[in-house]
């Protein structure tokens, strides 16, 4: 049911000097499914994340950030699908740790150097020995063409694999930026069941990919919503291997800005992705705030728009009950909205003005619109000039067959 | 597909007196539907109303408030279905007014001793001429025992009327309590496409009878979900025909406390009866958080496990993938939660101890009380001792289906 989503070409998506990848399969998931993904990265790469904001936030999470903190140089990094050792308590993170240390043995690499990440079901014993018994597999498997295997390796309810690649010649330097992303439910802002990866040979100094890191997910990963759950085990990774020659090291280096661009391009391809895959999608919606006094407003009202199941459902039926958008923005919290100012576009179709129905506004225009696979909603507060663009989908029957019998 | 959802008995719906209702076939939804429900009230009555809080809240919603605020005797009221009268701008707010002095003409009333109320979809304009042209059959069918009947009326997606009564003798006076409500969809706190109109023939005093809506409107209307979605319409209203002999004029006056009792009763019953009927609902779910330090936080962790689609479509296939209400008290926004401090129960089972899980668990225990058609969601937080519950249903297939074919 994926929207427009591309199938990947293996050969489109090019190796990242300085970064392995080798999968095995572990049999956490079905039997015969790769779920476990290795990879390595050369000594001098830098990497950044950003992690979920739940409480509840998973035991690899809770490593990662930790490893991060501590260590300046991360070797190794180990996925697994099909559990997300989350809400397992202090075996969790010992679990998580073991993981760690079985690749650091293997690797003859410190503990600390390995980035632990799980996706999957939460509240079930992640089944460690089977890790830990399928790791010299995936070291097998070890090479740099492997981000198509690797994109299909960390998918759990996902259609299809997603992945995408750009090179880019940045002051004389020829860069490459390979990425893979998973997640189709459990998806929001601040994140979701959400995993993105992205490697580059470009060099960046640590801090600096750590501030482009929360920059780059803040205008990619953590602006697409599918279902408004905040998952446990968000995590969105930036890799720099530095392989290629060009080397940034504040916000004024010579190149800094065509690399921030080409990160957000591939992070947005990636993000979009899950939103094309959302659990059930049949349409792709970009909704765009505009006016509003701050981005939090901005935010507010686009959050409102994409999390409504009545929104959703219309969308889903091509049925133009565009009354239920002027509803969402009334309940988003401006509390001090007038909505005298507001108006509403679908697509080309002005449907509210000044807050009430345009009287040009005919039901069979909105309707015409409401039949495309890519819906543009805006909406212009008519209270600043911030404005703020976020991704979701529509809302089906399928979404609820695959929530209702996601273990079974 | 309501769950347990009691089948009204006309003759248990007790008349009020000083409370009179007649209704009419107006033509607003499909020929031949009741959709226009009138409402007297004797001369000393008090009523008090709480309405919604979305910034789109809709033009009779308008004049409602300020009919309320100008005007201490309402003399009638009047409820259409079929369309909700918001995102309509002044040519709604002058409709809202024109059925108010409809009333107001032909009860020989002033126009401000009038309440409207409208509910059904919303950005269509109010087939005003159609509500003025159906108001003398609404007044011709007048008559005190005619409750079953106006529940029948202000249905909307509702797949059975709603209706409770109650009478109890209090300080020597026998007190009659009936309300009815309706609303299954765009069901959420402050508040829900939800209407609800309880009256009584104990006395109250203006400020008494408006304290007393609020506080009960908290504990009833506003802790029940459905979608999350807001109406632009919720509305709430107490009327007190004073006809009994009974006389409440402050809290500490004979009988305020039995009849605050009777009226939470009167209102739990009401509000519970809407979640029963959610659309699609196949399980009534009660969700308790104990153990926090403020009832606010408790309402974020309620709220964020009542809301979330995850939760929801797994009670609807008695999955006990009880993770999911993990991450819902995780993203709910206690930003310092110590989860290790967190249980959670379903039912009589303990599932997460201490933030993880109990290690007597077992899935079978957790699928037993699943299949179940009422359930208890129990959260402790260990922080505190307040506590709050709400009430919600699940997410079924159905729902997709009501919401997508609403208007079709």
């Amino acid at each position: 049911m994926a929207v427009n989503l591309p199938i990947l070409d293996p050969e489109k998506l090019f190796p990242v000097p300085g970064i392995e990848l080798g999968y095995a399969q572990a049999g956490i998931k079905k039997a015969g499914r790769k779920d476990l993904l290795l990879m390595t990265l050369s000594a001098k790469s830098q990497v950044a994340g950003v992690f979920t904001l739940n409480r509840f936030c998973a035991a690899p999470v809770q490593i990662c950030k930790a490893h991060l903190l501590s260590q300046p140089t991360i070797r190794a990094i180990v996925i697994n699908t099909g559990n997300a050792n989350a809400g397992t308590g202090d075996q969790g993170l010992s679990d998580a740790r073991t993981s760690c240390h079985a690749v650091a043995e293997l690797l003859q690499i410190r503990d600390d150097q390995v980035l632990p990440f799980s996706t999957g079901v939460i509240l079930e014993p992640l089944p460690i020995q089977k890790i830990v018994d399928a790791l010299p597999t995936a070291k097998q498997n070890l090479k740099a063409h492997a981000w198509f295997d690797a994109a299909n390796t960390i998918m759990t309810t996902d259609t299809l694999p997603k992945a995408y690649s750009q090179k880019k010649v940045i002051e004389g330097f020829e860069i490459t930026m390979t990425g893979i992303s998973k997640g189709a439910g459990m998806i929001h802002p601040n994140m979701a069941t959400m995993l993105g990866f992205i490697g580059t040979d470009a060099g960046v100094s640590k801090s600096v990919l750590h501030q482009l890191t929360q920059e780059v997910a803040d205008a990619s990963f953590n602006a697409i919503t599918i279902d408004g759950d905040t998952s446990t085990n968000d995590s969105f990774i930036v890799i720099a291997s530095g392989q290629s020659g060009l080397m940034i090291d504040s916000k004024t280096s010579p190149g800094f800005l065509e690399l921030k661009q080409m990160l957000l391009d591939v992070a947005l391809q990636l993000a979009q992705m899950i939103v094309r895959d959302g659990e059930g999608a049949t349409k792709f919606m970009t909704i765009r705030v505009a006016g509003g006094k701050t981005l939090e407003e901005c935010r507010l009202v686009g959050e409102a728009i994409a999390h409504s199941p009545l929104v959703k459902t219309a969308f889903y039926a091509n049925d133009p009950n565009l009354g239920r958008i002027l509803a969402a923005i009334g309940y988003a919290g401006i509390t001090d909205l007038d909505v005298s100012g507001v108006q509403l576009y679908l697509g080309d179709v002005w449907v509210a003005q000044n807050g009430g129905r345009h009287p040009d506004y005919q039901e069979a225009d909105g309707q015409r619109v409401m039949q495309e696979a890519e819906i543009l909603i805006r909406v212009e507060l008519g209270r600043g000039s911030v404005e703020r663009t976020m991704w979701t989908c529509d809302f089906s029957h399928e979404y609820v067959s695959i929530n209702a019998d996601y273990r079974s």
